[in-house]
């Protein structure tokens, strides 16, 4: 599926999503020419625009669309780009939708401290908001995504990480926010606190199946398809779906093989590793497993009623594992 | 003058403080015990806690102190101590208050998380009061501080900074939390609004005196004095005030010999800065400039009425520009 189908299935949320825009650039806007320049960069990454959708489809489905919908919705995504750009410093990536990243434009000084400002400027247009809740509730997400990547970074080159432990990771470091977009948009709708909880169960099954789906690109698919640096889990040691079942599960030949390889200091370690995988069942497994909580995402709108938005909703959760970007 | 005379003058407000800190850990607490670590590394920096005191002796000055004042001060230490843990990025520090830096602990990339955590623990802390007020303003100065930091690597290198760019580098990346620190004291006291302007404007001018200070010490101290690396600047190209005045005012062949000095890539630049500025008269001019923001914050507190909390203000200020450390 392309891209552009789904944003065919934006229309619902299509005017309050050019005011997200606005309002992004709006709070960005600095007195200083430098940092008008690198915030421009950062407006060159943006994408899939997944979880200001997923936030607005959210509310859309519950209720009408409001002012602090399209704040929050701006909020999420600037709290999204700002660990984008700190991920690049982590991952020292150089590429990201085939743009040069930060780091790589102006030195990982540059990129540390653009984060940080994105970040600030999250926080900064959420408490212009009339109540302290959205903030309260966001700062919990980011906190919990922080963890997540402290767990990622604690287990790199740890070749028994277990799938549960993986999950977790997962689950904090991605889940946990775009849970919180489909919450928030349903809670500032007014819906009753049994819809929110299922549009949060609906978003943090997306957002395991996206992560999963996310790890499976970087080891199978090519900077062209992506427009990103890929193969960069396997050359920092970091274990994901597929690896940790063929570690759990393959001959102990086999494992001693792909220890080794994740283990040396060879440049393209995720050559050797797709060499090694690229047969087995086990990249099919995981996108079983990301198909799973896609489906069972899906089961957590049922009960809500049928509308455009929802449609919209279904369709998010399906392309999250058609994608190949 | 030592440190401890200052914590004696800390009386006024000892009993709050014990209770910052004990908010601050409380708020840090994760399930993660590799965090836990990492925040306990933290911990350790802990130095002068100037800034949760200038908001707690704020408060006590205009009035009686209260939880707001005790979660406030800790969310701004936090804020503080993010900021010194990507700095550390930044600057490739090994050394913080004679202990390991974080990025020599576990990488630079685990030194961005835990930065990003404390920062977000900032946020999620604060957003637990009633209102946004504090949020809002703590996220504008947070914005600045990053614009600040922005300014200052955007004119690395750059040995034409003018003193006035110098000093609005300071001005945000510095001057703008210790003011906002000495503001919210007073405004959650209930102080009438011309009191909270005097008192930001104090904030701000020990802030601008404590950063000169500091360049100065990077610039003449040892490591031994201040317990954290120094000679970063000069190895950076980074301009400090004296070496702005040197090369506004030496002879042509002097600052031909200070910009060769600067550009090259000689590890130990800041000896051979040191041997051509020590006898001049800038390092004395800096100390003067630092000195006349201290006299010009004091006067701030005139009008306000003579009590522990504004002797101990007083000697803050006085402290600030006779430290060693």
């Amino acid at each position: 599926m392309k891209m552009e189908t789904v944003v065919d299935l934006n229309t619902p949320i299509a005017s309050s999503l050019e005011q997200v825009l606005e309002c992004f650039d709006r709070e960005l806007r600095s007195d200083l020419p430098f940092v008008n320049r690198l915030t421009a960069q950062v407006r060159r990454y943006r994408g899939k625009l997944l979880r200001p959708k997923l936030l607005l489809m959210a509310g859309r489905l519950t209720g009408e669309l409001c002012h602090d919908h399209v704040v929050l919705a701006a909020v999420v995504e600037m709290v999204h780009m700002a660990t984008l750009v700190h991920d690049d410093v982590l991952d020292n990536a150089d590429v990201r939708r085939r743009q040069e990243t930060i780091n790589r434009l102006i030195g990982n000084e540059g990129a540390v401290l653009l984060g940080d400002y994105l970040i600030s400027h999250a926080y900064h247009l959420c408490s212009s908001l009339g109540s302290t809740h959205a903030s309260r509730r966001i700062a919990a997400a980011t906190n919990t995504v922080c963890e997540g990547e402290l767990m990622q970074i604690e287990n790199r080159g740890n070749l028994e990480l277990t799938e549960s432990d993986y999950l977790e990771i997962i689950r904090r470091k991605t889940a946990s926010l775009t849970s919180l977009c489909c919450e928030l948009g349903a809670k500032v709708s007014g819906a009753d606190d049994e819809i929110v909880e299922h549009l949060a169960a609906y978003g943090l099954e997306i957002g395991m199946a996206f992560q999963i789906v996310d790890d499976l690109l970087d080891l199978t698919a090519t900077e062209s398809e992506t427009g990103k640096t890929v193969g960069r889990d396997a050359d920092l040691g970091i274990l994901t779906l597929p690896l940790i079942r063929f570690m759990a599960e393959a001959s102990t030949s086999d494992r001693t093989k792909l220890a080794e390889v994740l283990s040396n200091g060879h440049p393209q370690k995720t050559e050797q590793v797709r060499a090694m995988i690229g047969d087995s069942s086990y990249l099919d497994e995981a996108m079983g497993v990301a198909r799973s909580y896609v489906q069972s995402a899906i089961m957590h709108l049922n009960n809500l009623p049928d509308n455009d938005a929802k449609t919209s909703l279904i369709t998010t959760a399906e392309f999250v594992i058609q994608r190949r970007q």
